[in-house]
């Protein structure tokens, strides 16, 4: 690490707390405000506090799932049929990225698949609010929308300045709703941005502010947030720790985890899901080319073993796995061992993410690892 | 801490490196640049490398000591002269805390001591770069200018974003040059920053972030910074620990550290020293205030004894005191008993920064606080 910058990609204006969004005044006097949400969160509580904000907003909730080309197109139309002065994704990842997408292109004719890449969109001219309601994928401080192709069913990135929001709302209320298991995966999400981002090669002295005290708040939090949906504290602990995994990816990347969740993720394995399971595996496979980083990890994990190598920290990223209420296994989502060699394919594709992990990875390294989930790891059955 | 915002008060543009301000490409086709600069850097090789990249730009040179309002209204007098497009500030926290000031007035009328205090300044109508040369003020991440009124003698502030610069340039390169001494107090100086803000009432969940890591950088670097101050890693991780000082003090403040600490830079006490020394006794004054917290630097702090409780922390911090080439007592800064009612009651003044501290203090207090520095801590003789 010669030499690197730090770029201002953060969002304008943050505003945390519980009960945050009820006291929301910014773009209280928009003109027209389109919604963008998920169909799940239709008739919801967290629906009626934005729209008692915003009583005249359209609703846009077509979405469920992570969202396709075609999905985001059929968003981008409907926005198309009004003039928007503001665009607000409320809801988890799937929300937040289709709502960064239609705001950056509402003005323009472009389809999603147009501006896959890097720098691609023209400067949006309408303003964007962004209120997750998981705390996993961190979407709300970062310049990505992920998105999957419909042509061909990969996971491609917009990456762009124009997806920063203008304001954010980080409100833990809103996550008290969700089950235990969601909360498990998506906070296994965002544990795996602020560590993939650590021991990415793109990280940096300033970057690692963010991923350690991310990893610190999520590590301490997300077991009690499992067991305790409704400790306010607890929630925005981790909503937090997912809003600093956004900026630390944001500046270092993720790296194999993400590289291989892709496919999963095409095979309808949730997102937070497939980077949990093999959070610990490629950890592993990492440890020979960056021991002294995930040992530099030790002081901000909780673990009642002490950790005293590398080595103890990919057990405890195996211990979450195997006490969280989330899979650990291809079996337990639903994937066959005959496909394999095709995950590993897919997974090469993820070229950007491939080379931000520290140690090389090969499609047969790939189909290795895809191997390891087949079963759970041997020491504890 | 029920709300809060995290404002987007963070420069531009920072380039981070050994050696990056020799790769600057940032306002390199500028018109008319003023350069403002310490008179101890007139021709150094560091104003040398600035004036290689801007060879037509005027320099001002008159900056010694800390700045006052009337040495930062002759350098704006100087730069009305002309009409600049970009300001450049290197230096020490004098030299940038006055660019600072003349890049937002340049386009007025008005004095310093006109626009003292919060929010006051119009749009800054010139481009700004810092470019620190110590690792210690964390000026050039901070909205702050901090300028000695020439009529009463207070040390004031300017507060606005219109402070918060373009680009900033981190090259430890640039600090290789700092004597011992000064690389302690002014590393102090850092450490308070950091510490302060992260015991301040404003401290919040996302401002530890910085304040926790800039800690650890600063903590584990700057024995060695002092040891040996050609090692441009532990060059590198001081200033970048500087600069978190000045984001986590952009948010959180700082405390009664730096409101002791002004009385005696008005005495000519550097800021450095003044604050190093007042660190350990602020911290045991505060202590019975927020112990957990305190506790909860350990994890940063460097230290060959186990930090067990929050005490322990404390006297870390008159360790440092007692090893690193800072000044311990008043009688070493030539500061008399006799004046100590005189600096309580200049103290009291800095409502601003009491405010953030964890534990009131009153004019009693300080006159107690300033009589133990009067004498090296009884414990070790």
């Amino acid at each position: 690490m010669d030499f690197y910058l730090i770029n201002n990609a953060f969002p304008a204006q943050v505003m945390v707390g519980a009960g945050a969004l009820a006291r929301l005044e910014w773009d209280r006097e928009a003109g027209k405000v389109l919604i963008i949400t998920d169909r799940g969160l239709l008739h919801t509580e967290n629906i009626a506090k934005i729209t008692r904000l915003f009583p005249k907003a359209d609703i846009y909730g077509e979405l469920s799932g992570e969202p396709t080309s075609a999905m985001v197109d059929a968003a981008l139309e409907f926005s198309r049929r009004s003039r928007y002065d503001l665009v607000i994704g409320l809801g988890g990842g799937s929300a937040l990225d289709t709502a960064k997408v239609v705001a950056a292109l509402h003005g323009s004719r472009e389809t999603v698949a147009e501006v896959f890449g890097k720098d691609l969109l023209g400067p949006r001219r309408t303003r964007m609010g962004l209120i997750p309601t998981t705390a996993g994928t961190g979407s709300e401080a970062t310049p990505n929308s992920i998105v999957k192709d419909s042509a061909d069913g990969v996971k491609k990135a917009v990456i762009s300045k124009e997806l920063i929001p203008d304001w954010v709302v980080l409100d833990a209320e809103l996550t008290l709703s969700l089950p235990a298991a969601i909360t498990a995966s998506t906070g296994m999400d965002a544990l795996c941005h602020c560590v993939e981002s650590a021991l990415s090669v793109h990280a940096n002295p300033f970057s690692l502010a963010y991923s350690y005290h991310g990893i610190k708040l999520l590590s301490e939090n997300i077991e009690a947030a499992v067991a305790d949906g409704a400790d306010l504290e607890v929630r925005g602990a981790m909503l937090l720790g997912s809003f600093l995994g956004g900026l630390a990816l944001t500046i270092a990347g993720t790296t194999a985890v993400h590289a291989l969740s892709y496919p999963l993720g095409k095979r309808g394995v949730p997102h937070g899901v497939a980077n949990g399971m093999l959070l610990p595996w490629i950890l592993e496979y990492n440890l020979p080319a960056c021991a002294e980083r995930l040992m530099a990890l030790a002081p901000y994990l909780q673990s009642v073993k002490p950790l005293e190598s590398a080595a103890d920290i990919v057990d405890l990223t195996f211990e979450y796995v195997h006490t969280l209420p989330v899979p650990q296994t291809l079996d337990e989502v639903g994937i066959e061992a005959e496909c394999l060699p095709e995950l590993a394919a897919e997974a090469m594709k993820q070229e950007r993410l491939l080379a931000n992990n520290p140690r090389p990875l090969t499609a047969v390294d790939a189909l290795a690892l895809y191997r390891k989930l087949l079963a759970k790891k041997s020491t504890d059955g």
